[in-house]
C-alpha cells in the first residue's frame, strides 16, 4: 500500500468516525424516547408490542429510504434491531398491574428457569408472588391461603401427579393454571382437582428470551374464563402474542413441532459424535447455512438432558411421530440405494408441490435470516 | 386509551420520527464515505473485506458506547448491518484486476447460476469473460484459441466425463479450475486431460449470496500453483475467505456436511407431506427454532432436485454417512420404545461431553440469530 493510499484511507476512516459518534448519540436519543413512550403505555396499561403501529411506522420509514437511495431493508433492518433493544429495555420499567387486590401468586417449581422467568415478570408488574419448590410443602398450606392464582411449572413427569395430589384444596376463587409444554393431560387433571377457575399455558420459547415482546403463548381454555381474563391480559401486556388451542390438537402438533425434532437433532449430535467427526474441519468449510445447523445441534446439548427427555418420553404419540420419521427417512435410503435418480426427483416434486407456496416464502425468509448470520461472521 | 395519553404518545412519536430521519440521512452519510474507501481500495487493489481493521473498529465502538449507556451489542448488530450493504454496494463499483493480459475466460457452464454469478465477478474486474452452455460446442475450439483460464461448472453427474472429453487440447499456459462440490474425482480429471496448471475450487455458499464478502471458498490444488495465484488473489479482493484442503478430505467432510444433511433435510419434508402436517397450525404454534427450522426444510423445496439429486448421488461415501445416521436413529429409538429415561440421558451427557466448550459456544451463537429471526416477525 503507498503513502498517498494509506493518506487517503486514513482521512475517510477519520470521517468514519466522526459519522459514528453521531450515529451513537441518535441511538441513546432513540432509546431513551422509546422509554418515554413505554413509561407513558404503561401508566396506561398499553400492550408494548403494537404490531399495527410498528408496520406503520415501519412502512414510512421505508418509503423514506427509498427517496434517498436507500435499501428500504436497510432501514428496516436497523430500526427491527432498535426495537428490539427498546423491548429488552422496556422490561425493566415495569407494567402495569390488571389485576389489583388479587392475593397472592404461587408459582409451584418456581425455582426453575421458566417458573422464575414468570416470577420476575409477575414482580414487575407489582404482584405479590410467592415461589414453592419440591422442599416447600411443608409451607403450602400458608402459602395457598388467600392465594388468587397458583401456577404450575414443575417438569412434565411430575405434573400430573402433583395436581391430583396436592392441588385439591384451592379456595374455589383461586385461579389453577400451568406452563407444561403438554396440555391434555395436565388440564385434565387441573380440572379434576381444582373446582374453580382453570387455565392452561403453553409459552414457545425458552427461559433464555431477553422479553416477552412478539413470543408465542397457547392457551388452552379450562373453566370459568372470564375470571382469568386479567392474566391472558396481562401476558398481552408483556408483549407476548396469544393463540387460543384445543389442548388436543395442540399436542398432536408438538409431537412434530417438539419431540420428533428433538429426537432427530438428538440423533445428529449422536451421529456426529459416534463418526468420530472433525468439528474443526467441518467447521471451517461451512457455510452459512451448516453453521447454522450445527449451532442449533450443538445448543441443544448445552442444556439439560432432563428436560429433553421430559419432553420425548411425555407423549405416547410422540414415538409413533419418530417412528414414521424412521420408516419414511429408511424407504427413502432404499431409493438411494438402488440408485434411482429419477424416483429421488419425483419424490422431491412431490413434496415441493405439498409445500406450494411456502417453499419460495421458507426460501426468501432463510435469505434473510442467513444473511443475518453471515453478519456475525467475523474470521 | 383517554386524550392526555394518546396526545403525550403522538409528542414522543412525532420526535422519533425526527430521529428517524436524522438516522436515514447518518446511514446515507456512512455509505457514501465506505463507498469511497471502497473506490481507493479498488484502485489500489485492496481486499474489501478487511477482517483486522473491522474487528479494532467494532471493539472501539463497543467501548463507547459502553461509556454512553448503550449495549455494546447494539452498535455491534447495528454497524455489522451497514457492512453488510456497503459490502452489497462494493460489489457494484467493480473490483481490481489483478491479472492483466490473461487472455480469455471461458466458463464452461456458464448459464448456471453460479456460473453467472462467476461471469458477473470476472467482468466487474475487468476480464473478458465467455461463457460456454451444452449447445456451444461447435464453437468450442475458437473459444479455447487464447483462453487464459477455463472454468468447469456443469452438475456433477457430468464433470468429470466432460473433462476427460473435452478439455485434452487446452494450451498448456491455460489453467484450467472447477467450481464442483466434489473435489477428488474432478481434480484428477483435470490433471489427466491437461498438461498445464490446475486447481480445485468448491465455493461454501449458494448463488443466490449477494455479495462474496466473508464467504468461505475451498482450494484443493492440483498443478503449479504460482501459474494460478492470481485467481486465488482475485478471489480474495471479491471479500472471500481461502480454506486450502485435501480433496480427500474435503470430501469426505462434504458427505457430513451436505449429502447427510440434504437428505435428512429431504426426509424430513417427505415426512411431513406423508404426515399430512397441517403446516397453518404448526406455523401459528412456532417459536423462533422452529420457524427458522421449517424456513430451512421449506427452502430446499424451492430449489432445483436435480441440484439435491447430484450432491446426494455424487459420492458413493455419502451413501454409508447416511445409513450410519440411520443406524444410529434406529438404535435411539430402540432406547425411546424401551422406556428408558436414564439411558437416553446417558446419551445425552455423553454427546454432550464430545461437543465440549463448543456446546455452549454454539448456544451463545444460536441465541444471537434466534433473536435475530425474532426480530423479523412482524405478526
Amino acid at each position: 500500500m503507498n503513502e498517498k493510499t494509506t493518506e487517503e484511507l486514513e482521512k475517510l476512516r477519520d470521517l468514519i468516525d466522526g459519522v459514528d459518534q453521531q450515529l451513537l448519540h441518535l441511538l441513546r436519543k432513540r432509546l431513551d424516547l422509546v422509554a418515554q413512550v413505554g413509561a407513558v403505555k404503561h401508566s396506561a396499561g398499553l400492550p408494548i408490542y403494537a404490531p399495527e403501529r410498528e408496520a406503520a411506522m415501519l412502512a414510512k420509514r421505508r418509503a423514506e429510504a427509498e427517496t434517498m437511495g436507500i435499501q428500504p431493508q436497510l432501514i428496516e433492518d436497523v430500526l427491527r434491531r432498535l426495537m428490539r433493544e427498546s423491548y429488552l429495555n422496556e422490561k425493566d420499567v415495569g407494567f402495569k398491574q390488571v389485576k389489583e387486590q388479587l392475593g397472592k401468586i404461587v408459582i409451584i417449581g418456581g425455582k426453575g428457569q421458566l417458573g422464575q422467568l414468570f416470577a420476575h415478570m409477575f414482580s414487575l408488574s407489582g404482584y405479590d408472588v410467592h415461589l414453592l419448590d419440591k422442599n416447600d410443602w411443608h409451607m403450602a398450606e400458608s402459602l395457598f391461603d388467600g392465594a388468587g392464582l397458583v401456577l404450575v411449572t414443575v417438569p412434565i413427569s411430575v405434573t400430573c401427579e402433583l395436581i391430583q395430589e396436592k392441588l385439591t384444596k384451592l379456595s374455589e376463587h383461586c385461579i389453577l393454571a400451568d406452563l407444561t409444554s403438554v396440555k391434555a393431560a395436565p388440564l385434565e387433571a387441573m380440572l379434576a382437582a381444582h373446582k374453580g377457575p382453570v387455565v392452561g399455558l403453553h409459552p414457545m420459547f425458552g427461559p433464555d428470551v431477553g422479553s416477552f415482546a412478539k413470543q408465542v403463548v397457547v392457551v388452552c381454555h379450562g373453566r370459568n374464563a372470564e375470571a382469568y381474563g386479567w392474566l391472558l391480559e396481562q401476558i398481552k401486556i408483556w408483549g407476548a402474542r396469544l393463540v387460543e388451542a384445543e389442548a388436543v390438537k395442540h399436542d398432536k402438533a408438538m409431537q412434530l413441532v417438539q419431540a420428533m425434532r428433538h429426537f432427530s437433532t438428538f440423533v445428529y449430535g449422536l451421529n456426529l459424535c459416534r463418526e468420530h467427526a472433525d468439528m474443526q474441519s467441518l467447521l471451517q468449510f461451512s457455510s452459512p447455512i451448516y453453521r447454522l445447523e450445527l449451532a442449533m445441534v450443538g445448543r441443544l446439548f448445552a442444556q439439560s438432558p432432563e428436560l429433553y427427555a421430559d419432553i420425548i418420553f411425555a407423549q405416547k404419540g410422540s414415538l409413533k411421530a419418530i417412528s414414521d420419521y424412521l420408516a419414511n427417512y429408511s424407504e427413502a435410503l432404499t431409493v438411494l440405494e438402488s440408485g434411482d435418480r429419477e424416483e429421488f426427483i419425483r419424490r422431491f416434486r412431490e413434496v415441493a408441490q405439498w409445500f406450494g407456496e411456502l417453499a419460495p416464502q421458507f426460501q426468501h425468509e432463510s435469505r434473510a435470516m442467513l444473511q443475518s448470520v453471515n453478519d456475525l461472521k467475523s474470521h
